[in-house]
């Protein structure tokens, strides 16, 4: 008998119908004698509705209120889904995730799960139980007060689960059929991958591919938990449909030296010219953007005169306000010295990820080669072990991920 | 200091902007240097979809499945009901049954409140939170799943705390600003009663009217818990206002025989003709119909001939059939043995209750003559102490409700 985890998401457990839909799976997956833990997300919408609530009540809310409002939605689905599978004549019970329990640390509305104690879980199994149907996203504090693990936790929640339990595998049922080399939006003839290793999928999550949460990734990657991204709109479950996220050496494809191309659209370049250049001034520049909750991605810095110098970095558009603000007032407070602060909001990054980076050579060079011949200036570049991504004008993006999905033949496996 | 409960049930929550109302008046409590336990209801159709989605998804629900659904109405609004109280300066919180913890007994989805340890809130208390709020209607078996108090029962929450953590007085904010000495409805002079005591309010409760759950009555009365009764729509919420649910020792205006004329529409008259009278013969078919789920109200036996007896009992008409199935079950089992079943199902209940009838005589008689003087036949009459009931021709009820409350003048104090 193996033990499985299926997790469901917003969409997959939108209305009653797509909850019927998600425990036919689960049905399946009992038939084949599997002990099932499921995991659920609230109905699409539901948290929107409950997240624009609280910040009505309270645009600076109590992040522990927060969690106890928007935790309901998920407490919701698992009841109904244990329901529609008890009408089905499966022997199943929910979980809210105080019940578990699922123990958090950290911040609430981003908490960390800490520990899940599967001795609960497994007397359930052992009083007969095929099924047990737990809330996503939540758990409980050491105050017993309800947390939440953040936007998209209940990825993170299946595969904590998988690893405290552990489950044999992991399967992620979501809106898409597995993972792409890019986006079928913008190259039609995209491919879908059966395998893919935990750092290309961290790479390709945090580079723009939205499927999974990073964390979660991270944690199975920490768990070697084989995680399985497939389609609740599809009947086939079988080994053969979805991809897998797994290690590199389980991986038998990798010829590749590149694996796929992810792209994040709203991204803006802010450079503040002509800064003194002297020890700790990175330090003095990147704090208060932290402090101000920028999440600053790619960084350059060029000297540009005699112990003056130019630095640059990347962050989302909705965030380049709050960017300046905390720059402005650190040069006003004498932390930073700077001529001016030049802002472009109109850039995009693109991004060539793959393990097999790591033993060919020239994959950089070729990239650029391609972009240039496309006429697609590059502004900023950054690369790592496994990945190479370059800021590019916005109206430039889809372009560049055609011609770099093309150059490196990724439609052909 | 003192300390006080104040129940805000579900239309008074409906929306932000009446959460935010009722924070209003949570804060003038406040400020009056009171400590507050607030109880909150789910915002009003929030139960009703979510008890439809359980029915839909498993007609024949697991009820510990349904009050895991069915709960998390009352989650959300006490979490943003706390936080408006933060809003406003207010230091409070939200707790949910499990939290506080609200013990429970019984059936799910019809369970008693077993205990409430006062440790938790009285430690939130001292450590400076002026507002605890509860989500109303619900708490937590020994075995740590979630149970619902049946329909309404946040009123009996809100008794229950105000026992528990020894408060000076519960008041329950709702749509009406009072109990009247009939439905204004019907008869436009019905009169606000300033006093009412429990078991007059049980007998206007239970009779048909539906401002307060009988079982918070019957809580508030073995605890001695005051119980207030006033309107969430007005601003004035000083001791002037509302009905006050008390001790018949503490209330000076019982001058009156008759203190209430309630009303029951849908009611029916099951009469089973010629039944063998032996003994045991009502339990062989009150049995039954208690199995069955059928809530028999009024009882009436008389003598048709030798050997043979007709049993008349009045329920909801709703149940009629029910009832009807119930008892051909026992006569084709030999269980008991009628001639026929007669149904009249467009009947109607009307009661006149008051205390004072204990030491006034003549009550019930000339409750039959105003009746007879309308012209309004009786079927059926039950007594007790302190309340007379009839049946009568559901055509005829708002007749005979603004007949009897004029002959007992209940216009006047």
């Amino acid at each position: 008998m193996s033990r499985i985890v299926m997790k469901f998401g917003g969409t997959s457990v939108a209305d009653l119908d797509k909850i019927a839909n998600a425990a036919n799976k689960v049905a399946q997956e009992v038939e084949n004698g599997n002990q099932v833990v499921v995991i659920v997300s609230a109905m699409s919408g539901k948290t929107n509705e409950l997240v624009g609530w609280v910040r009505e009540t309270k645009p600076d809310y109590d992040q522990a209120e927060y969690d106890a409002v928007v935790s309901s939605g998920e407490n919701v689905t698992s009841g109904l889904m244990a329901l529609r599978l008890q009408q089905m004549g499966i022997k199943a019970r929910s979980w809210q995730g105080w019940q578990v329990p699922v123990k958090c640390t950290g911040h609430h509305e981003a908490a960390r799960i800490d520990d899940i104690p599967p001795e609960n879980m497994n007397a359930a199994f052992d009083a007969g139980y095929a099924v047990n149907v737990v809330a996503g996203f939540q758990g409980v504090m050491d105050d017993n007060r309800i947390a939440t693990l953040g936007r998209g936790g209940s990825d993170t929640t299946a595969v904590a689960f998988a690893a405290a339990l552990k489950a044999d595998r992991c399967d992620i049922y979501t809106d898409v059929d597995g993972i792409y080399t890019t986006d079928p939006r913008i190259v039609p003839n995209a491919r879908k991958l059966h395998r893919i290793s935990y750092e290309e999928m961290l790479e390709l999550a945090s580079q723009g591919a939205k499927v999974l949460q990073t964390r979660s990734v991270e944690l199975a990657r920490s768990y070697h938990v084989p995680l399985r991204v497939l389609s609740s709109f599809e009947d086939d479950i079988s080994d053969k449909v979805g991809t897998v996220v797994c290690r590199e050496k389980d991986i038998m494809e990798n010829i590749k030296a590149v694996k796929g191309v992810a792209y994040s659209r709203d991204e803006a370049k802010v450079t503040l010219v002509s800064v003194a250049d002297r020890p700790g001034v990175a330090a003095a520049i990147f704090g208060p953007l932290a402090d101000a909750g920028v999440n600053v991605d790619m960084i350059v810095q060029n000297i540009s005169e005699e112990g003056r110098t130019d630095m640059t970095f990347s962050c989302p558009v909705d965030q380049v306000l709050r960017a300046e603000k905390a720059l402005k007032a650190a040069h006003e407070a004498d932390d930073i010295n700077y001529k001016e602060i030049i802002v472009d909001d109109i850039v995009a990054k693109v991004t060539i990820v793959g393990n097999g980076m790591r033993s060919h050579a020239g994959v950089a060079s070729k990239m650029f080669k391609v972009l240039a011949d496309e006429g697609v200036n590059i502004r900023v570049i950054t690369t790592s072990e496994i990945k190479v991504s370059v800021l590019v004008d916005r109206k430039y993006m889809e372009l560049a991920v055609r011609a770099l999905h093309d150059a490196f033949e990724l439609e052909t496996a």
